[in-house]
């Protein structure tokens, strides 16, 4: 599969455009859930231009030897859950769309608590046939790029920066 | 007070450091805590090179209007904390050691769960007077950088990527 290297910096820049068009929407969250461990930089990066408290819920789609569960683990949930989003608004902040396993998992779990609105962000949204629908309640995602259907390696992922950002210098697939 | 710009790049490198120094103790921990938000990128990197589970604390010192709580305030919690931190060795990660107050407030938190052991992880570490102690039972704090105390710009809190790296480009402190 191709490669699209991504750098910090264009990290940010995805996610200062999605801030951007969630003001420009006028729609304002009552807070943040970002999805551990993909959703942490973008999560925390979004704070600066929309200052929500974040949650955080970690899941784990595969297992140490890199086979899929057949349904996303739940490492931590919201303790208190419901009083933090029962008729709330909320953003709910990843990565990538890729599949759309974990996201649709993670909404589904998240309308239990009866929000009153649940928005998506995502870096990167892949175009490719999804393995999963989001919920019928879900009417908005906001989406850094669209990218087609390669490995994305995010900055985060990298074991030497350096060597990273040479690969990201060639920004044609790899 | 003088600040110290800090990049993406420059965080990786220091989390890389500290991820070595741990495996040069032989230490190996069972889980990460991170300290949202600032521990969000610190521990995510750091399970690059010590891949265990990731859980969140998430802890406000100040309120809206930028003044400090008497105590931090919790904003998320673990659930089903006994189960997952008994007995357990824990690697707690924050972005700095600054004033002490929140750091300590949160190991003696988590000591209620009767970790076996909890080791602690900053990017840096300011030289100055603290304004609390950690508690006894915490043996070792891995530090990314030893810092004059500064006000430290992190990347993450930036708001134009671009002008932030100017700024770092300048190593003096301005």
């Amino acid at each position: 599969m191709k490669k699209l290297y991504v750098t910090f910096e264009e990290v940010h820049k995805l996610v200062k455009k999605i801030a951007e068009d969630i003001i420009n929407d006028n729609w304002e969250p009552d807070c943040i859930v970002g999805i551990a461990a993909g959703g942490f930089m973008p999560a925390r990066i979004l704070r600066n231009f929309i200052n929500k408290d974040i949650y955080v819920v970690g899941l784990k789609r595969y297992t140490d030897e890199n086979e899929a569960h057949a349904v996303p683990i739940k490492i931590q949930w919201i303790d208190g859950i419901e009083n933090k989003l029962k008729g709330k608004k909320i953003l709910l902040v990843d990565e990538i769309d890729d599949t759309r396993i974990t996201l649709s998992y993670c909404l589904n779990e998240l309308l239990k608590s009866k929000p009153s609105e649940i928005r998506i962000a995502v870096l990167h949204q892949k175009a490719k046939n999804k393995k999963a629908k989001f919920p019928d309640k879900i009417k908005k995602i906001y989406q850094g790029s669209i990218v087609p259907d390669v490995w994305i390696k995010y900055p985060w992922d990298a074991l030497d920066i350096d060597e990273h950002n040479k690969m990201c210098n060639s920004k044609d697939l790899s």
